[in-house]
């Protein structure tokens, strides 16, 4: 399944106690599909509160095989008007949703002109000037196989921090000038890794740092020498790769 | 003052009894900043609820003379983040926001793509195809002075349904394809006018209509002949013009 959603209402994508999260409200959905039989809804991954995903996917087993066409609508019917399911489609039943995926691909976007209430949850309100260029070079040095760790908290228990970007951009909208999307295409991504490198990129921007210093900030591997992590709003989950 | 604002959130601009406005919320700040005496604030127009505004306009008096870069920032910092002062500038005592108005401009957004969540209360999700060059030759007979009785509710103690619209545009976007936005400046506007000629021109769109029966649907000045209200998310007072 594919699906999207607007996560500003949500304490994040995965189920947790006494929480709002988009996991459980699907997951309430598809119980009532199901004759009432619980659903586990197994993501490609999670996405944090506030965090929005033009394309996530997730898989599920139900009980009975349902027309795909029918089920997507019974879903969205039921669903809230800010989740919404985008297709569904049966898989091989080894597929996982998780294991599989071959890359994903996150945008942020940033404001750099007035504060403009009407997006605050959908695009970052920065309201200042950044140096464009600057920042797309920075952003050139990441892809490539890299050890991520100076943009990601370190877990005692994990030891591979290592993950390949393929493709970034960096664009400045044609009519909007003051937009930029920064997209980042990857084999894997850790927790807050995409809003620790835009925050890094946002110090370049603001004259911090050159852009040669984030391979300077790469090498030194300490979560303490990058920037801080940008708001989760500004941040969307764009597709994920099979 | 110039200010912004996302309505999805608002019973509409205009303070009215047990709802969340945003006329409410501004003068609450006002009262604060004006050593607790209560401010009226007189603006453009109203606008309805989930209507948003890129820039409304309204004047108000305060007991004392302030610095208008700082009095914009104290209302700032005191505001909800979904309403925003864009600037504050003394004028004349016989100013006044409504009675001045030279022109206004609204904006209306259509999305004939793919659902999306992320933009339901920014966008009309209409999710269709629209005949898009029907309804934009049918906009442009809208254009001049006319007698709008057929887009408004009839109100027994009003009798003047005439005004100019001075310039009408209807814009497919160049990136994406399925967003529409329709712009109409005019020297007035009564409630639901823009809604209802929306209404109207997406039922033109749909092949209901050729686009030269909006002339007729003008003359025969009949609410029941034009299309339905279209929902406020897609409408946009873009600016005032004094």
């Amino acid at each position: 399944m594919s699906f999207s959603y607007d996560g500003s209402k949500y304490n994040g994508y995965q189920k947790q106690p006494d929480a709002k999260t988009i996991q459980d409200e699907i997951e309430k959905v598809l119980k009532k599909i199901n004759s009432n039989n619980d659903v586990s809804l197994v993501a490609s991954g999670r996405t944090d509160a506030g965090v929005h995903a033009y394309s996530q996917h997730a898989h599920f087993d139900l009980v009975n095989e349902l027309d795909c066409a029918k089920l997507r609508n019974s879903m969205n019917s039921l669903l809230p008007k800010d989740i919404y399911v985008k297709a569904i489609a049966i898989v091989d039943d080894d597929f996982h949703a998780r294991f599989n995926v071959k890359a994903k691909e996150y945008i942020y976007k940033i404001n750099m002109g007035n504060y403009n209430p009407i997006e605050k949850d959908y695009i970052y309100q920065y309201n200042k000037r950044l140096d464009i260029p600057e920042m797309s070079r920075a952003l050139k040095y990441l892809e490539g196989t890299h050890d991520f760790r100076a943009f990601v908290k370190i877990d005692e228990e994990k030891n591979d921090y290592v993950r390949t970007i393929v493709n970034t951009n960096l664009i400045r909208d044609s009519k909007n000038v003051n937009l930029i999307t920064i997209s980042i295409l990857g084999t894997g991504f850790m927790r807050y890794m995409v809003r620790n490198i835009v925050g890094t990129l946002i110090e370049i921007g603001e004259g911090k740092y050159k852009s040669e210093d984030i391979i300077k900030i790469m090498e030194q591997k300490d979560r303490k020498n990058a920037g801080a992590c940008a708001p989760a709003c500004g941040l969307y989950l764009k597709d994920v790769y099979y």
